[in-house]
């Protein structure tokens, strides 16, 4: 297994049939499936999305050959009802991958946290209804660019000023939530290292609260340290059941069956 | 009268008794009652902040003489409850002048729009409870740093898109509403130009809905254009019943009452 941390904006749109031959030749020149953002707008070709229900197996028939028996890729989803549009590429391959290995059951909320936080609704191993938040960009923006810059540094925790914060979230005022954090700070009742694990406790219950629904909702949770314990917390304080899920378990089972339909 | 656009970070800390000096040299050596950020930690000298209830007098009170009968600096206005933390430096003195001015009633919902939206609460000529939202700053970093820069191209303006933010802000998902955004454009169901009307509608709506209370209240709207006419038209559409206030004269009838407390 290889694992590395470029993105898309670290290969330019040219460069993508050269980086796969160069990935090829080091696994046997096997045939290559990808997923995610390769197959974007900024990325080698755009698969066009499938759409809502959409299973491995729709997915896998959308795939398309980018180089003839030895590279494909796969689409995404989009979702669109009445008056609310959604899209993604790749976590589509970690959700229904979770419920093919049996990490999660076939009809539950799963939840994949990050910079853009990615919430499915899945039913007879399909994703019926999904929704994205941008919890982690705003977070990252709010750290790097905003007045909260010297509030947030340090790295968030769980404890008590991260429950704090998901107190604060709940209240579903976020805007002056987030004030309050750098007003708390001036007036010494929010300790300068407290404001990151506050802050990420105020996001993330946000986020949280408007996906859960009725009592004791169980939640399966596919991300790593240190942002899936982190959703975890906030799930369980907000009386939901999380569920924790071995993303690379689930993204491994899910192409695997992507990759059987297709060949 | 002299107006200029330079804030806080134009001017060195060191550097503010010679700008006092030369403004005063314009107007007959006159003296100078100074109001907002330059009591801050950044500012010429932290001047206490007085606690709510705050009124013109106890504001003018707080003032503190930086030089003998020539240049005082008046306090901004905190608020603290249970789980609460607020503060401000400068929009006190619009808020009680537009109440001094008759240009408010003396027991009303107030807002003054902004990078950081400030809404107050008086009674009896009296700052009650405020609260700042990070409303502006928010929808400047987007447009400056995020995934959605490119969707809020453009200006924002009434109309049908702001409209449909505000209708999406009412929800009360901000997080998923601003990731919406970018995917309704993905997927041509936004068109390019109307990107900053609808995000500007979403992050108003969800500002002003966490502040009106009860059906049809009345909210005296302290702001120029554009940013105050799009929060009178977002607190209509929310039920409430927006009223403008001239800024500028809320402001002079302020700063006179407190002169006139001080000299």
């Amino acid at each position: 297994m290889e694992r590395d941390s470029r993105g898309i904006l670290a290969v330019h749109r040219d460069e993508f049939a050269y980086e796969a031959a160069a990935l090829r030749s080091r696994w046997d020149d096997l045939p290559l499936l990808c997923v995610g953002m390769v197959g974007s707008r900024r990325g080698w070709r755009e698969i066009p999305y499938v759409t809502t229900p959409a299973s491995l197996e729709s997915l896998a028939l959308g795939a398309i050959w980018v180089e003839q028996n030895s590279v494909a890729i796969t689409p995404g989803v989009s979702h669109v009802v009445s008056d609310r549009c959604d899209v993604m590429r790749g976590e589509e391959v970690q959700f229904l991958g979770a419920v093919a290995a049996g990490l999660a059951p076939a009809e539950r909320l799963l939840c994949q946290p990050g910079t853009h936080s990615k919430w499915a609704r899945v039913q007879a191993a399909q994703i019926l209804d999904f929704s994205t938040a941008m919890t982690g960009e705003l977070y990252s923006l709010l750290r790097q660019h905003s007045l909260l810059a010297e509030t947030l540094e340090g790295e968030a925790a769980i404890g008590a000023p991260f429950h704090n914060g998901v107190r604060e979230g709940c209240k579903q005022t976020l805007l002056s939530s987030l004030f309050g954090a750098r007003a708390a700070q001036l007036l010494d009742a929010l300790p300068a290292g407290d404001g990151a694990s506050f802050v990420s406790g105020l996001l993330i219950a946000s986020d949280v609260q408007s996906q859960l629904r009725g009592v004791s909702e169980d939640v399966y949770v596919i991300g790593d340290a240190p942002l899936g314990p982190l959703y975890a917390a906030a799930i369980e304080a907000l009386g939901g059941r999380p569920h924790m899920v071995d993303s690379a378990a689930a993204f491994v089972a899910g192409i695997s069956k992507m990759w059987q339909v297709l060949a």
